[in-house]
């Protein structure tokens, strides 16, 4: 029988009633002829709880006695779903990351799954019973509990997908959340937004790191790695949400696929660079060991003088000021300037591969309205612009209509397609 | 160095401020030139907090699905006792029960040690770091995760005290909670209850098991079997608590070291039972398999006719009625009453072995104050009278002061005894 790997986030089993829900759904695919595999993240608020726990004790608590905290989250709920699934006459047990198996590196507080011992999960399966497996955790090989960091519950579950071959016999890997799927643009900005009922890891990808908070860019690289089609849905609403796969050849029909708006953006200028030999590795280094996630960096050159500009979140931007200020004092040369208040927004499109024009069209429509682009960078399935912040909606919502997103072209597109019923 | 370990109940653990307290007095040991081994409950109310949302979702929930939720209560504030530790400069790190090396058989929710593997501990504690252990759990041979059931963490403590061997290097086991010690009455019911410095497992396992709630009755049968010291401490009050240990000469100086109500019982008596034989072994097992607690048994015989009373809690009055019914309608005999609205009234103490007229001193004081003496049962350290309910705080005060417990005879044998200092 084909294995769906179904993941409940925090949202979907919030309480009781939600949790009696998701038992539902699991009773619900073991019936229509899957086995499957459960994996939960901590009920709601838990893991925030914790955390605030900790630092009353521990201003910055040690992340080894954290992740012991912190994996109860997860243990709690995959028991409570275990009862609820026992309750609805399905076999069930709960385990932990470490009891099913999940072996990850000894980084506490972002642990990397090593590998996944699938006996004993594959002999719950052949046996008939549900595995219920606490997302977020694994041990090490010297039996601490570690926890995997942002967007583990959702690593987890394509993780054991990947590591039990679903794929192979048809099935496939389920994040349940509180969004009904990846929209063309993020539906409370862009009043005609779309569902896309497909697309490809590579754009999920671009989406994920470009502000849509659907799937962790983490969850979306193991499935695109291991070739585990993720199937993103509602949990309270029964229809199809959005297929995360392969691309497929009518994928490319489409040059742009979705849009999307980051804000808060801060940005780093230096310009009088001499000589930039060394600067740019000794600087982002810099600002890496501080911890500061750079969002963009563009580089251009005139004559012999280099221009380096680089994004950051406001949050960062002071931290990132002052390390740019010793970095330049030191080499002795460069002026820096900072800008606040910007934005960014992007198209992605793996058709954009095959199809031109995309660049110039998105940089012709936001002209029109009068949206000012700073800073342009480019991937192979997606092109950004800076811009200020005050035009992001608006900017957003002329590219959204400029590539005729929320038309329906994609729901037809999604006709052809086979998403999965259950 | 000598070992302590240190047991920490919920209460003492209930938030960051008493957690960062104990932490204080586990600094404190540590400095006082012992080697630490930390115990710790779950947080407050944290375990009925758990049962109730399981049974949320299940009405009679699965015992090892609940052991899996349960468990988490013990790693959350082990987690944070192990931060508050590192917080006032001393190493340590929280284990689970598993991690510890506690090993227990199967049954979930009243799980029973088996053995201790101590080789973590022992490598912890030689390279002066202190472990803090999740009490309460354990893990079965194939890695289940099982809780050990009422008096679970105080068993933790004992045993992990026991296998470490510490009280053949003067070592013992202090535990923390939220009483200062063993009182000749409870201090509740008796103003003139005193304080034990000391008092011998026996006497120890009959005043638990007789309703003195300050340890469970399990914790210290294993203490005794192992000779663990087991010192009784409030953990708000520096003061010196109870120290339970084997009897010594000293022990025996007092016939009596203390004395017990335990109210809310109900009896059921049993006459005209011609032909006893087999009678006894069916109805207790009947009692039992429907896990009614028997409190006390009492038979006597008069020619060819035979009487069997026993005593139960008001809750279990009920069901108990029934089994006995229906037992003596099969066999055709005998004839039941019931009474309700009694209490037990008991002394303890090692020195009854050798000092006589215990009893009758017992007796006749209950005597002169009008208490009416329904049963009589004893042991070789103990005498029980049941009586009205009505009666049961005179009869408490009566037999104290009958006794001078509370005239600090004991407060003077304190003085001869070593009790440990920090």
């Amino acid at each position: 029988m084909p294995v769906i790997v179904q993941k409940f986030g925090g949202t979907s089993v919030a309480d009781a009633a939600r949790i009696r829900r998701a038992a539902q759904r699991i009773a619900d695919a073991r019936r229509a002829g899957f086995d499957v595999v459960v994996v939960a993240s901590a009920m709601g608020p838990t893991t925030d709880e914790l955390i605030s726990l900790a630092e009353e004790v521990s201003p910055v608590p040690d992340r080894r006695e954290l992740d012991m905290m912190l994996a109860t989250g997860e243990q709690v709920s995959v028991g409570l779903l275990a009862l609820a699934l026992r309750e609805v006459g399905c076999a069930a047990s709960s385990l932990t990351g470490g009891q099913a198996g999940i072996r990850t590196d000894g980084v506490h507080g972002r642990a990397r799954i090593t590998r996944i011992e699938c006996g004993r999960l594959e002999r719950m399966i052949s046996r008939g019973e549900t595995p219920v497996v606490a997302g977020f955790q694994g041990t090490s090989d010297d039996g601490e509990i570690t926890t995997l960091g942002r967007g583990g519950s959702d690593t987890t579950a394509v993780a054991i997908a990947a590591a039990l071959r679903v794929a192979d016999a048809g099935g496939y890997c389920e994040i349940y959340t509180d969004v009904d799927g990846v929209y063309t643009a993020d539906p409370r900005l862009v009043r005609g937004a779309v569902k896309l009922p497909r697309i490809s890891y590579e754009e999920m990808l671009e989406l994920a790191t470009l502000g849509a908070g659907v799937m962790h860019a983490r969850a979306v690289l193991f499935g695109e790695k291991y070739g585990v089609p993720i199937h993103v849905r509602h949990s309270q609403r029964p229809d199809h949400g959005t297929m995360i796969s392969r691309e497929n050849p009518g994928m490319e029909e489409l040059a742009v696929v979705g849009c999307a708006l980051k804000e808060d953006l801060g940005r780093v200028s230096i310009r009088q660079i001499k000589n930039a030999l060394g600067l740019q590795g000794r600087l982002f280094t810099a600002l890496a060991s501080s911890n500061i996630v750079v969002d963009d960096i563009m580089q251009t050159e005139h004559g012999s003088s280099t221009m380096i500009a680089f994004t950051v979140d406001h949050a960062d931007l002071s931290d990132a000021k002052q390390i740019v200020a010793k970095t330049l004092l030191d080499l002795n040369e460069g002026e820096m300037s900072i800008d606040v208040g910007l934005a960014k927004v992007s198209v992605v499109g793996v058709g954009m591969k095959i199809h031109a024009g995309v660049a110039s069209r998105m940089f012709r429509a936001l002209g029109e309205v009068g949206v000012a682009i700073h800073n342009i960078t480019t991937s192979e399935i997606k092109i950004s612009c800076i811009i200020d912040a005050a035009s992001g909606q608006r900017a957003l919502e002329t590219v959204h209509s400029a590539f005729g997103l929320g038309l329906g072209i994609n729901a037809t597109v999604a006709m052809q397609t086979d998403s999965p019923r259950l």
